[in-house]
């Protein structure tokens, strides 16, 4: 493992090679594994190599190299499976199973029966309303 | 905008200027506005400025200052909103709603109700099929 590990974490025991993971990438930035409850069969997670909780833990200068590693296996498990298309995800805090970042890669295809985390959808009072948000938001980016 | 346009595409026509988006960040790598129908609300897409249609089309240089500012998003939802945690996904090509990349960021929270779209998980039938999945993604990583 090239980053900081937290003793008793899954992913940094996997990263450190003391718990086997089915790997497709380890290179010091980044390791890749199947997840082995996978929504679809070639399922990966992608995870910083170095203990980070979420994504907005990452350090600044970490960003762009995990996230070509992201790309690198998005491309991958779409060649490699000839996969239609991915679904690339990460819960931060709520709903995160293990409190590592990992980014969720998942095969795609067409009728493939995945009913949508993004149902049903819900709407803004009015324009106010959706202005407010808007502005909340705007205003933390700061 | 800053990079390319690709005409009749909605969010080229956000990023432009020429179509209305309750904005939360244009710099000129990126541009963030709230999803008119959000999964709850304060929910914002984040695309590149520049039209490219998924996440392996991004360009390499153009990966890290990207996700930089997913990265910033993902904390401004969470801090603005005082949000529990983030949901951050993007869907490549299979349930791609628009062809220009966007990074859904959603805010969560605990006991929100939000029924995951990692369920039902499906099982492996063996070391053997786990073990061919991997290899197949390994080799189309190089």
């Amino acid at each position: 493992m090239n980053g900081p590990r937290v003793p008793g974490c899954l992913f940094c025991d996997i990263v450190a090679g003391d718990r086997r993971g089915h790997m497709v990438l380890s290179d010091g930035v980044a390791a890749a594994f199947l997840d082995t409850r996978p929504v679809f069969k070639g399922h990966v997670l992608v995870v910083p190599d170095g203990h980070v909780e979420t994504l907005p833990d990452l350090p600044p200068d970490a960003v762009g190299p995990f996230f070509a590693r992201v790309q690198a296996v998005a491309r991958a498990v779409e060649e490699g499976l000839e996969a239609a298309g991915t679904f690339v995800a990460m819960n931060n805090r709520v709903s995160q199973s293990v409190p590592h970042l990992h980014v969720h890669v998942v095969p795609r295809n067409r009728k493939d029966g995945l009913r949508g985390f993004f149902w049903p959808r819900t709407k803004y009072a009015d324009e106010a309303e959706i202005a407010d948000y808007a502005a909340r938001i705007k205003a933390a980016m700061s």
